[in-house]
């Protein structure tokens, strides 16, 4: 019989997605990863959420299609220009146009919904609101609402058997978490994080989340593998 | 300029979400319908919500296309068998087979999303937790929850413009629903409120749904405009 815990993993196929779900692996756990197919323009990241998940022996990975860009606007989901070469201080302030309108609720409210009816008992996201992008559902406030939310909205919460949301990557930075996930033996090749590649697939190098992860590369003395455009 | 309050009704097509849709089109507010194509077996609905959205005169209809049937196990959504013939005691003692886990935490989360794009200030939903299925996410603690949610997961809410959850039908009975609805002019022959429809579109009679619908025109005094196969 398994007795592993049976867990949902949200896998975008970035850095911290990937993090997240190799420490749920390691903590034993039987994996079910969920990704979505929401109509995001840098949607190479979908190629890179199925080759980590077969990597890592998933009991199966779920790409949901939702089809966001009839009602959330946002540079991710637009024509809208990604905002590119900002300073680390300008990406520390206000709500970029990357923002896509409460994805992270969406996202979590579809993993509820899965975890209820495959029994899984926890939900990762890997979350982190220190070296991020500043959107508003990535905070540790956000989590902790939703979880009371998940509570009241469930026919396991009305039971008083919590499905939990765990947010292991929430009090690290970006160094910190590299540096974990080499601990676990990540391939970040293997992820992907720039949000306007290239036709070629090379990352651009000057989005927020390309300077988010030169950076972390840097602070954790890690080589990064990607291949910038610049 | 139009200086009318921009809100987004969530329409089912069923009674409540009709009677809300009547409500705040009576407030004056430009409405904006919002339904789902979540793979329901009773999509006549969405038929009815097109008609309903129409007669009502909304700003916009969009029918959002969100398969459910990969995550969301019920009898709504699979061959399961849909309970008939229960009693109104059976129907108000725990969940059943046609809860649907997490329904209105998605919706609800892509209202809001959508809410934050177009501006618009309210959601209605037509949740009510007297005459009802028993699904968890119908009580009002449900709603108030999601409320402070919202407020944490989006922009607006970062920045304290609180998009605010409507529930105007919660502590009403349903032929309190539909004594309001028939004075607001109503025409209840445009609703569709059964979970398991014939083929040729009349409501089963016996389904949960059927149940609360007659004793709720029963008890009204108005007579009950659908055609029901018993």
């Amino acid at each position: 019989m398994d007795d592993r815990k049976k867990v949902i993993v949200l896998l975008s196929g970035g850095i911290d997605s990937t993090t997240t779900l190799a420490i749920a692996k390691n903590l034993g756990h039987a994996v079910y990863a969920l990704s979505f197919d929401y109509g995001q323009r840098h949607n190479l990241e979908l190629i890179k959420a199925v080759k980590i998940a077969k990597k890592f022996n998933t009991e199966e990975h779920l790409v949901f299609q939702i089809d966001l860009r009839s009602v959330a606007d946002s540079a991710l989901t637009s024509q809208q220009t990604v905002p590119k070469e900002r300073t680390l201080d300008q990406i520390n302030t206000g709500i970029p146009a990357t923002y896509v309108p409460a994805r992270n609720l969406i996202f979590l409210s579809i993993a509820l919904s899965w975890a209820e009816t495959i029994n899984a008992q926890e939900i990762f996201i890997g979350t982190n609101a220190i070296d991020y992008s500043g959107y508003p559902d990535c905070r540790p406030q956000f989590i902790e609402a939703f979880q009371k939310c998940a509570d009241l909205a469930t026919k396991v919460g009305a039971e008083k058997n919590s499905i939990k949301i765990m947010s292991p990557l929430s009090g690290l930075t970006k160094s910190e978490i590299i540096q974990k996930g080499i601990e676990l033996g990540i391939d970040y090749g293997l992820t992907h994080s720039c949000y306007d590649p290239s036709p070629e697939s090379m990352a651009c190098g000057k989005c927020d989340s390309c300077v988010l992860r030169k950076r972390g590369f840097d602070e954790a003395g890690v080589e990064d593998p990607t291949r910038y455009v610049c």
